[in-house]
């Protein structure tokens, strides 16, 4: 049995809905099929921007509601041009699945899975359209699964169904070591971990949202990462870190060009001062990415730097001037034009060496390194956005990621 | 109780919604108040339109679950737009109220509607805001409801609730003598029968589906005919006609200046000719409304006319033409410029020199008429579409439509 999940942009269009459904005919003839269907395009956008033209703060059972009307609508699409082929196919929302999830809006948990109508449909020889990113609460109420919603959906019920794996349909060939847009001779790999894959979504490479990944990975689901607009290429398989053929200490470098820096200096060192600081970023809903605290030369007083989005810099310095004086620190540093580079490998804790060289290699480049922070499968630098194309190109070319072999 | 309908004119656009949030809130603060809404403006058309682009002859159950997110869109829309004037508001689709139809796809009669869920919301405090137009199986496979799929789910749920009235608002203030584009004069009428208004808008006055006039007659629902852009104003109320205070005659004309007329000539006097003709018309799916079949000169053959819509004339004399020389007919008329005009009124059987006053005015004024049919309740003539404007004030006059008092 096979679960193969199709995001917005591969139903973006009629043709496009005729394309899925054609990648997912021809599957159906080897094995029983379950396709996850995203909201075409834009769709969810349109929505949300009709529910804020019509309520400053929209209702979130009614939002639920109306966004999920964005997957009816392709599910519907996809069972018609499936129709079409000469296939049999039924479209089932997450209410008629029997998705149950918590009764919250917008950003709903799964709670439990109905397989019996699935099972039932696929033994009848249909092909299974489901609704990504919807359920609903034990009460009929429709729930949205928030952000991932519809990766989500394919691996619960790949898990559910006990399906031999989860083909995810994005518009790239699978997960390269680099982006190929910068570097050339960017790889694609045919295997990450779920660990690895974990830190690759989480920095940029978006190809797999990491609540899927790490679904995933509790179910030890066969993920497969691949390509709509090139349904033969085999894409990248996600395993866990043990089944690897391949155990390369360093497996992809990432660049994540939408980052700024703040630092709030001379802070007073005495306990809770970190939690003022941060406590007024969270409530202006500002997440922040890299930290670090440093000692200032005189030893009562540290300076705290950290990363945010880009858009969010503005309103991260209003926070941080509303607690400066409030707990006595002296002066704020915004810096807007920061790039955050990082190397993912299963096995870079065991290789001490990979950081120092990497540190050394952007050094004698000339490319400044701002702030370091590490994982046990993840070493991130933020240098200066204008060295980023440089920088990623330069960590790939120092481990030899272009080189099949070389490991 | 009270339930509203609004149809998709009334909710084309987020400013439109607001406005009918606002009736329905004004409406709530005297008694509980169920909505039924339609799909915004031309959404429907839309999703119609991507269907056929996807599939040549789209699924049929496929196509019902794509035509309900339009209502599910809208009924979202204005719960959200409710609770931003302060109103509990909570948005049901048919499924999730309980209104059963048959297994039919696109074309569903309901077969049950469970009430509990719209009555404990209605209890407590909430404006329900209900999908027009759709249902589910039982199995919970979303079903539509056809053509005038709205109006019938308002006067169903009205019966089912046992409401007082059911309000249809449109964007005209009520049914008028005659159309007031037509005839400067057309007064609005305050009461008319369910008998009547099944007549009007058959023949032209496109306010309420047929469908859902003869629903409220077998239930007995006080039905009101309100404008959604003028709530103030009272509107026309359908009631039976014992109930009427003010009985008439005539209490309106009414011109359907789409029709064509087409006559087979000399054809053979025997038994299943007339099948024959009909049901070569039916084949190709036109739907004839007069018809009138002469004996000619010559005693063994008949000439059969009729009416079809404008659009469908070209069809109709291509499946005449398939017959014509099967059945021995001779000959084949087509006349694309034919008006409908018709009286209306629950006392027209009574006083039957109506029929011979109108036909007598008519021939003064030079307009000729083509073929005659007429009802217990209803006279129609055809005539041609060039006559149509004069003939409609004509007969207005003639009857003195325009006086309250004349009767």
């Amino acid at each position: 049995m096979l679960v193969q999940k199709f995001g917005g942009t591969s139903v973006k269009s009629i043709a496009r809905i005729k394309n899925v459904a054609s990648i997912a005919a021809r599957a159906a003839a080897e094995e029983p099929v379950v396709m996850v269907v995203s909201a075409m395009g834009d769709t969810t956008d349109y929505l949300m921007k009709i529910a804020r033209q019509t309520s400053l703060q929209p209702n979130r059972r009614e939002l639920d509601a109306l966004l999920a009307t964005g997957e009816q609508i392709s599910i519907a699409l996809v069972a018609m041009a499936l129709n079409e082929l000469g296939a049999r196919a039924i479209s089932l929302t997450g209410a008629q699945i029997g998705i149950t999830t918590e009764s919250v809006h917008t950003a709903a948990r799964i709670v439990d899975i109905k397989t019996d109508r699935i099972l039932g449909y696929l033994k009848d020889g249909f092909i299974v359209v489901a609704a990504g990113f919807q359920g609903a609460t034990k009460d009929g109420d429709v729930t949205t699964l928030g952000r991932g919603g519809s990766d989500t959906t394919a691996v619960a019920l790949a898990a559910a169904v006990e399906a031999d794996a989860c083909d995810i349909y994005t518009d790239v060939n699978g997960v390269y070591t680099a982006d190929p847009n910068i570097v050339s001779t960017a790889r694609l790999l045919k295997e990450i971990s779920y660990e690895e894959m974990l830190e690759m979504a989480r920095v940029g490479a978006q190809v797999l949202h990491p609540r899927a990944v790490e679904l995933a990975r509790k179910h030890h689901i066969k993920v497969r990462v691949r390509n709509t607009f090139n349904p033969e290429h085999e894409g990248t398989i996600l395993l866990g870190a043990e089944e690897m053929e391949i155990y390369r200490p360093v497996g992809g470098v990432t660049i994540d060009r939408d980052q700024a820096r703040l630092a709030i200096l001379k802070v007073p060192d005495r306990p809770g001062v970190a939690g003022d600081v941060f406590g007024a970023l969270a409530e202006r809903r500002v997440s922040v990415d890299m930290i670090i605290q440093a000692f200032h030369q005189d030893g009562s007083v540290n300076d705290i730097t950290f990363t945010v989005r880009r858009g969010d810099l503005d309103t991260a310095r209003l926070a941080l001037e509303d607690v400066e004086s409030r707990i006595g620190a002296q002066g704020i540093i915004a810096d807007r034009d920061v790039a955050k580079l990082s190397i993912v490998g299963a096995g870079l804790m065991d290789q001490p060496d990979i950081a120092a060289r990497m540190f050394t290699a952007l050094g004698r480049a000339g490319i400044n390194i701002k702030m370091i922070s590490t994982s046990d499968i993840r070493i991130s630098c933020a240098i200066s956005d204008g060295d980023a194309e440089r920088a990623v190109k330069l960590v790939h070319d120092l481990f030899h990621l272009d080189d099949e072999q070389e490991f």
